[in-house]
């Protein structure tokens, strides 16, 4: 009776309607849009921040939480420029990029046929392009008021070496023992020349990254381990296992540091395309951290009686993206008693509103009941409050957005406390004491859980 | 019985006490270290990125879920460069400098006695200084790949102007009618050249930010409302009383856009000092990005008929700043058995760890009972194992971070299925059956939430 997912999405969305919804709906709009806007940054609205925020914390949650091995933390996004020599990114992190010489406009050789560039002639109009140079993708800024070489520091172009330079200072003062791992959730930057797809790929955005810390021997047996979980998790999430798969990287596709990657790919409405990569990261990390500051990272385990570099497993995912992800996975369209209907199958615990709270009509005390309810409901759930034109409107904007259940205050309400409590996913309605709701939805939240486990 | 803050702190806790217990147990640690560090920026180690996160949340509940009239937002951290001139930022948001002639040092001249700067004398070896120039604070970079004036954008000094360049997109899209609020946490960046006291003033840190928009008439009685309810926030998270206060700013205080600004300041172990800024700032900024612009953002009230550009109430707080608030608060010593023990006596709601569990001894099946309780428990809460060590002394390694609950497991839990809960202020102990135990941890911190209201 409370089956909130009946059936899965049928409908495939364009990245037209996504885009547009997110713009009505209040998900996403465009950064600084009053002036134009801003290349590749995008800002979250009331509801995307919230179902941004939802993902967030069910990674976080399912890491930190739920492993007794995983800790967490929070590095500055600006760090010390060392770090990235370190790390590779000043020498290996660039783009190869040819100027026209006539209309000035800037393009990616590695994205360019090889005939115009054999020819040299620019794709826009044809003029003559310059040789091609590296351009490096991190932003460069200042500390202190000096503008000098000395002075430079970089935005953060991954999170993941903040996890790396702390690796003894939570090892000295957590308690951890390997094998363990560090999680982090956090804002980097890449000047990405071309960027596309909506918030898929932009300059700012947001990654969830865990680096699990483990004998050289078991590096293999933890890889295993950790590509299995984390492609559990979208599913956990409720994305349809059908638009998830892996991707290997061959020998071509293979980072410097990598000895194994894989990618959880998800099938976009541009195609498959890398949600999370799981990296064995080797000892490489560390190893050049230790060159690099003179420091000894190596690791002593006292079970084994062994002083060792740990091998790094790493799992790297896109919080803005899989904002993407959900959306895209989440968005279908049915009928109605004839009409279009847009929903949002989202799952329960990622909903940006769990439940929005309608009077029949504004009159005769109906909504101040619904307001009573709606505030008794607030300290637990995320509640929405409307009572403005035609409870078949009211419903379809909550569906809209993913909002997995409805209660509807009419006349009945007042003489027996029971209200209408409506799925989003069914449509079906059944009738709920008032003090009974708070239990009723939370079963149908665990039901949708145990479903996707 | 279940008195978990049978009294307030009575010790109070000096700065290098509280950086040294920081960098001890993990809650903060100098960004970079390995590489020397680098000046005024901080890493949250694990215990350190729970709390923030627990305030960080706090703080997002009770604007956004407790008020149906806050929504929240996400603006990028990288925005349109004319933001900044509509803000003021550009032309204003600068410091005074000085360079030495001699040793190359800088100081701000309004952080120098008249004397020094009459004299026109260095104040580290005494040559020659320069003469002033306005050094503005905002962090520079350049999107793209040509490093040209057009192609300049800045790290947002402040998350405020992300949600005025939003006012229309909010206001089209989420149903809200003034009064309403926009509220969001988020990073931003000064280029502080004295940067100082730990956490408490830093080039990157982090606001929580919320900023109401009200009928011009109305902005009085909303600046008070607003005044009163964000210092309750403080005292509902357990900040004593006696180490709040107000400041009002004046005339020669108040910023160019502000009618009335007052500040709640916490009393420091450095001294008072502005934990958050309650700002009337008028329609100052929504005029300026008009003009600048060019788009009409302002409100149309159908019940008043009326269309108006709203006046701001803006609550700007410190999210890094409150984490050293609630730590500097939670800080006591006290004596047990002769010895000396620090405890932070955190909200049961803020501690990085909810409860602590301990098998007496490791052997005769203690350690498995214990670990299923603990995996029992860790759905629900925050928790943390620990196996190692005199029973003592590991109470008083989760005093000393702040946890406020320790379940003990001992030869008669084998029997009678029952445990030991201690509560960390009054040290008090209850004897407990093992499938009480969420009951009784959750009507503790009832309790506690409810001495705070």
């Amino acid at each position: 009776m409370e089956d909130i997912v009946n059936d899965r999405p049928s409908t495939d969305a364009s990245m037209n309607t996504l885009v547009s919804l997110c713009k009505r709906r209040g998900f996403v709009y465009q950064s600084s849009e009053v002036y134009g806007g801003l290349t590749s940054a995008w800002d979250y609205g009331p509801l995307g921040v919230e179902l941004k925020n939802r993902i967030q914390r069910a990674w976080w949650r399912a890491m930190t939480q739920l492993h007794d091995n995983i800790v967490g933390l929070d590095a500055a996004i600006l760090m010390h420029p060392r770090v990235w020599e370190a790390s590779g990114h000043v020498e290996n992190f660039t783009d190869p990029l040819v100027d026209c010489r006539t209309c000035r406009n800037r393009f990616r050789t590695d994205q360019m046929s090889e005939e115009l560039l054999n020819a040299r002639k620019c794709p826009e109009c044809g003029g003559e392009l310059t040789d091609p140079r590296q351009f490096n993708l991190m932003f460069k800024t200042h500390l202190g008021p000096v503008e000098s070489d000395a002075s430079v520091v970089y935005l953060r172009p991954e999170t993941a070496q903040g996890i790396y330079v702390n690796f003894k200072n939570v090892v000295q003062t957590s308690r951890v023992k390997v094998p363990f791992g560090i999680a982090q959730v956090g804002k980097a930057f890449r000047n990405e020349i071309t960027t596309k797809n909506f918030i898929f790929r932009t300059c700012e955005f947001e990654q969830m990254e865990m680096q699990f810390f483990v004998h050289p021997s078991e590096d293999e047996k933890w890889f295993e381990y950790w590509k299995a979980e984390r492609f559990e998790f979208y599913k956990r999430l409720g994305v349809r296992q059908s638009r998830l798969r892996f991707h290997q990287h061959g020998p071509g596709e293979l980072a410097h540091y990598a000895k194994v990657a894989f990618d959880i790919q998800y099938e976009f409405p541009f195609g498959w395309k890398e949600l999370e990569g799981i990296h064995n990261r080797t000892d490489y990390d560390l190893r050049r951290h230790m060159e690099f500051s003179g420091k000894d990272l190596s690791y002593l385990d006292d079970v084994r009686g062994e002083r060792f570099t740990p091998f790094v497993i790493e799992t790297s995912a896109g919080l803005t993206r899989t904002v993407l992800t959900v959306l895209a996975d989440a968005y279908d369209e049915d009928e109605v008693e004839g009409e279009k209907r847009s929903v949002l199958r989202l799952h329960p615990e990622l909903a940006p509103i769990t439940v929005g709270v309608f009077p029949l009509v504004k009159k005769d005390g109906l909504a101040e009941l619904a307001g009573e309810i709606e505030r008794s409901l607030r300290e637990e759930f995320s509640t929405f409050y409307d009572q403005g034109g035609a409870i078949g409107r009211r419903y379809r904007r909550q569906d809209e957005v993913g909002t997995p259940f409805g209660i509807t205050v009419d006349y009945q309400s007042k003489e027996d406390r029971t209200v209408t409590l409506r799925f989003r996913d069914s449509m079906e309605q059944v009738r709920v004491k008032i003090e009974e709701l708070p239990e009723r939805i939370r079963r149908a939240i665990r039901e949708y859980r145990r479903m996707g486990e």
